[in-house]
């Protein structure tokens, strides 16, 4: 079935959940009127359902592949890409100063979600460049922001993020490879990098590396490492790419799913680079481009997750087997609807975390409030764990609602499945996501938490008198969140990262339950969102108990079970 | 790593947690004393990893293929298949008079979870034909089961189930297929079936079809079904394979994972048939068949969350990352060490549901007892649906574990979760068992269920004065799952449907919490299982409540929602 993209939603979603009003109340996005951004996300939207999903399938069956160390992509996905960078959906939040449109990131969050609906595995190819768009705004020199900014902004030249080694995942300041100074301004970069997403392609003029490495007199772990720009074919004083770099692609993985996007081992052999912000401040730039990328990363999980359940719900609706209480098709089985209607709300609730943390970043570029700042540093791991274990989920659900069509391939239904698995990994793990929420985010005794909880209370509490059943178990949920927070706060680092996942689930779900409130009241009694709202709320939201009772466990049990026991 | 066939879990359970002595003490298996048990634990163990865990990967990286109508097997499956058989695994629990062994059901059980563990997709085809034994001993004729049982039995022959059809899947009363009497004692079977596991395959002499299908005077739905044996090959007067019968593999299918099963569409064109049982009493015969094929499938999921555990716990061990409180390797972080408890602890519980519902399938074969009868009736829907439930999330969790590994097909952790995704569907998908508990299992109005109860309880309060941290939780629980059934025996059917899924997770909860509290303290404090059953009891039976609050919602919210709402 086609995909369709959730314009509606979004639209929604900016008026009465999030409030992009307050963004665009701004001095800074003053442009960005209700008429621009409703035209904004219908232009995407339609890119997105006639040009990026009929690619979708195409990327799975005709995976990139490396031939003679040249990377070659699926079919159509250079039309695909052309089509994004024409469009300008590649620049939307960037600097009009080299191209950018200077757009709220809110709407880049939006059509990046439409985008990798339509075709993930060539969405992550732009969801890329942004992040090194958005670091090189930062911490690049004037030089290097005029070379590469507007081939990037453009779209002519994509861009990648080069981190991992073998011995370096999750532990980044455990890395090698190093760089050493030309005494012209470049330096010499050495080392092999793996798991570099789209490390290479056939339809971008150039392709821009950011990696981290060492300089000879940079201290072990994170506080040594630095940035550089390594461009595969360097500019020539025109700015135009010139002669090949020493760096190339080793091999591309074989992975579970996303096959469109080429997953590459990525070879640097004294490769010539430009140091991107000061000598050993390489993860300060690095984490400006990697929290961005981890909304966005979210955004992906969001993404299919809609797109899943419009397919699940559309073979349902079709699909005839056995007697229901209402209508011929399968969704009038109980059991049925119950998964579509859980799907349907989870989705929402994913998208609203993301959306809110989407406005947060836009409030802390307008006005540089520490408030906005911190909500935003909150929301991130929040909607990045959430939204891509939502994808899983929802993926799940929807081979299930499919019966046995859901195995086999042909259907499509289990590429979600497949496609959307790594998003829980990638850009910090979903593990990774929840120690940063349950120890660096909460930094601030618990602050940014507080004040987020009580805005959720002081809504319940004003909902209360006239809708006690709707707004009593988001208030109930949000006292319960209130206590283990409190109580988190108090505990040592390992005490609260054994219940860390637990934690950041049950903050997702008391916010998913507010942003149902917030829709419910917005569209009215006994509408579609009034009665999704009932369902997360009565359904899905009890689960706060059983979550705080896992977070205050605290770490002694696990440690008391040795490795030994383990084994046996 | 290599699998290592859980032979001491099993000793241990038998002995420990679901009582194998109620079975050994029996007139009818009295013979299967505990040094004979224990011998087939280890000698099967030793065959499942030594001759069929080096063939799993085989099967993923080299499915079963038709070849000019002719089932290709992944290489070495063959052999693994002749171990299976010259082993004698395919009819232990099968009866002695043709060739079986007349062991306890519970043996079988266990020894096919660890085939299942070290290669899911072989292990398949003797499940398969475990399934056909049984219907055949209690409803073929005494011809044809002297002409099938031997070979069935000695795996000279497979067997296979022939349900599902385009238009008929969950819906099996919808089924089209014909059968016309030849007047010889003969029947001409004639219609297209789909999703036929092992359909066909290059290592058995014959490979025999129960079908499904109508007679001309059978009425519409389940009532007017027959069923069918038809073998690829008609038998001839000595009863050796004779000449091809009329049915053929159309195709197979493409499929997320179980690649080394392959998945026919088969075509009956007026082939021979045998009738089974009565003329439209098809479906008695089938559900024979079904209910310990469920209890089968169910073990498929725990045998895959075995393995992916060892896998996982095996990565874990060996890996390197960044600083932990406990050792070198990352099982020292608090997350991963969580996860790789839970993903035991989920194990355990799973794997004594489905021990103990074959302990109860034992005892009613034995005693003919209605109360056993009842017992493992309840446990069936309950011990399929979560087993493969815990093997999926599992797997899930091992991906996790592995980190971007994880998402890299050469190590074999992705493998697990394609694998093991189906087990949720087939054999009537998880939602069918679920309605399958809250409905015919319910028809009792509950005593079965209370009678589960009660001896929780009664446990539970046993051990309450000495160790109240182990057994309140476990007493609390069940008395929410006996106010919950209360409810439920109340409600319509259509409401209990709407809750069904979560009423089933509920159930299984409350059990796992039973059957590790019985472990912890047949183990003994400080020990393994001691341990682990306090991370299971603290972290994650605590989920009752929100399942038990999801349950008591009913269906009404969910009609509410129009299908018009939920493509909204």
């Amino acid at each position: 079935m086609a995909y369709r993209a959730p314009v509606s939603e979004y639209k929604f979603l900016f008026d009465h959940v999030v409030g992009l009003d307050k963004v665009t109340g701004t001095d800074r996005f003053e442009e960005a009127t209700r008429d621009v951004t409703s035209a904004i996300l219908e232009e995407a939207g339609k890119m997105c359902e006639e040009v990026l999903a009929p690619l979708q399938r195409n990327g799975d069956l005709h995976p990139a592949r490396l031939e003679n160390g040249v990377v070659r992509t699926s079919p159509g996905f250079g039309d695909g890409y052309a089509a994004i960078a024409e469009g300008g959906w590649i620049g939307m939040a960037a600097s009009p100063e080299y191209g950018g449109m200077g757009l709220p990131y809110s709407l880049q969050n939006a059509v990046n979600e439409m985008m990798g609906g339509a075709c993930l595995s060539l969405q992550l190819n732009p969801l890329m460049t942004q992040g090194q768009i958005e670091a090189l705004e930062h911490h690049a020199s004037d030089a290097l922001k005029d070379i590469y900014l507007p081939k990037l902004i453009s779209g002519e030249w994509c861009g990648t993020m080069n981190l991992t080694e073998p011995q370096a995942g999750s532990d980044v300041g455990a890395l090698r490879s190093k760089a050493e100074d030309n005494g012209d301004g470049t330096y010499a970069v050495t080392g092999q990098k793996i798991y570099i997403s789209w490390g290479d392609n056939d339809f971008s003029e150039n392709v821009c590396h950011l990696v981290l490495a060492r300089l000879p007199d940079g201290v072990d772990g994170t506080k040594g490492i630095s940035l550089f720009m390594v461009p595969k074919l360097i500019p020539d004083a025109d700015g135009n790419p010139g002669v090949a770099n020493s760096l190339k692609v080793v091999s591309l993985e074989h992975k579970l799913g996303l096959h469109g996007s080429p997953t590459a081992v990525m070879q640097y052999d004294g490769a010539t680079g430009w140091l991107v912000g000061k000598p050993h401040g390489g993860m300060a730039a690095m984490f400006t481009m990697m929290n961005n990328a981890r909304l966005g990363v979210g955004g992906q999980g969001i993404a299919v997750a809609e797109a899943a359940y419009q397919h699940a719900l559309s073979y349902a609706r079709d699909r005839k087997q056995g007697k229901t209480p209402s209508g011929d098709a399968i969704t009038g089985h109980a059991d049925v609807r119950r998964m579509l209607a859980q799907m349907k709300a989870e989705t929402f609730a994913a998208r609203s975390i993301a959306a809110a943390c989407a406005v947060a970043i836009d409030m802390s570029t307008a006005t540089e409030s520490a408030e906005w700042k911190a909500r935003a540093a909150l929301l991130t791991p929040i909607a990045k764990a959430f939204g891509t274990d939502i994808g899983i989920e929802v993926s799940q659900q929807g081979i299930q609602v499919h019966g046995g069509m859901g195995f086999v391939e042909e259907t499509g239904a289990a590429q979600f499945l497949r496609d959307v698995r790594v998003t829980a990994i990638y850009e910090g793990t979903n593990g990774i996501q929840s120690m940063d929420l349950v120890a660096r985010k909460m930094m601030d005794g618990g602050e940014a938490a507080y004040a987020l909880i009580d805005e959720i209370e002081a809504y319940a509490e004003g909902v209360k008198s006239s809708h006690p059943d709707l707004a009593e178990p988001v208030f109930n949920a949000a006292e319960t969140l209130r206590e283990t927070t409190e109580w988190l706060v108090e505990q040592d680092l390992n005490d609260r990262f054994a219940g860390a996942v637990p934690y950041l689930r049950l903050f997702a779900r008391v916010l998913g339950g507010y942003y149902h409130l917030c829709a419910a009241r917005a569209d009215g009694e006994g509408s579609a969102r009034w009665k999704l709202a009932n369902v997360y709320l009565h359904r899905l939201l009890p689960e706060h108990v059983g979550l705080a009772a896992h977070v205050r466990r605290g770490a002694a049990d696990l440690y008391e079970l040795t490795d030994e026991d383990l084994a046996a």
